[in-house]
């Protein structure tokens, strides 16, 4: 059967698709947004990101200047740590972690009657290299954290990637960062999910990286 | 800030949206695939999976069989692995696994000029205990499996998960197995992905489990 085989191709092609398809839409992104939007089409094959993703206009330098220095970076599910390129974190000093599967977390989650998103959020956010935060999945991650930043008790992230998806506060809790102090990228409405999360780290990882094929 | 922090009022209340929102469609799925349809959109947020999920008659028999029995699920990512219930699984024997990231794998990969997702699943296929496939990322190895078992060289498995994402060949690779004689769950379309094939499965995989909440 005749396919494409070689994987540098099929990444080539589709990103040309992508790049086709957009059409003039990719006039309304900067040059370093671009790779980003393309990233997460990438990923989705969903063109309708192209008009969710929103990101604060500090947003990617924030997290360049970051990725130069070195940190953790939390992230509310095990498929995002999963997803990320590792390999190029560590050249950066950068290390990816997820709580939610903690024991310790599950235990008090139970006891306080809350998401166990909500505590891991709170335990991460006590590491002081934590400055990288990508949110996948839980509403009340990213609305704990909110939280946590605006009464002081953490310090501003370099950048929060909010991008939970579904049904129940995902919306809402991507409306709580346009319009306050901290660097975001955010999806609007209630797509989204771990490997946008991915994407979007890695749409702004390989600039740093020069790598070629976005 | 109030926002709902139970889990399980979360879950109950987005699978109650989606059906609302699902509305006089719900009739157009039987009682076992509606777990599944409900599942890809809790996961994806995106209704268009409703038209875009497509099976096979016998696929949730045929998995649910395989599932009373025992094996292992090959998954060519390792974000399925990641995403699978795996406490859930092995009540019923079962494992998850990956082999594009296996270092033999990767070096065959090179020196063939071919993707690592073909080799790890010919690799995986030669394993007698690997009955049911996850695809959510590659196309080549959707297309290398097909050819396996049509050459005869692979047993045909209880069910092949094939919902590659992607502009190249995504959409073809999933064209071949409708009108197959294997069990198949396909999204037709460039649509699919990783969480895509764990929320498939686990639509399965919970009608078994008797889980509440969907």
């Amino acid at each position: 059967m005749s396919y494409i085989k070689k994987p540098q191709d099929i990444e080539k092609r589709s990103f040309e698709i992508i790049e086709e398809e957009l059409g003039k839409k990719i006039n309304e992104f900067l040059p370093n947004q671009l790779p980003i939007i393309k990233r997460v089409i990438h990923t989705t094959a969903d063109f309708e990101y192209a008009d969710l993703v929103e990101m604060s206009d500090d947003a990617i330098d924030s997290c360049l200047d970051a990725l130069k220095k070195g940190g953790k970076i939390y992230c509310d599910t095990n498929m995002i740590v999963n997803g990320l390129s590792k390999v190029t974190l560590s050249k950066y000093g950068y290390s990816a972690y997820c709580l939610v599967s903690d024991e310790k977390v599950a235990s008090e989650a139970k006891e306080r009657g809350v998401t166990r998103s909500i505590v891991a959020i709170e335990h991460a956010a006590k590491d002081p290299n934590t400055n990288i935060y990508l949110i996948g999945n839980a509403p009340t991650a990213l609305f704990r954290l909110k939280e946590l930043i605006d009464s002081g008790e953490v310090e501003k992230p370099a950048l929060i990637v909010g991008v939970p998806v579904g049904f129940v506060g995902a919306a809402e809790s991507k409306e709580i960062l346009p319009g306050s102090r901290i660097p975001y990228i955010v999806v609007k409405g209630r797509k989204g999910g771990s490997p946008v999360a991915v994407s979007i780290l890695h749409g702004i990882l390989y600039q740093l990286h020069k790598r070629e094929g976005f």
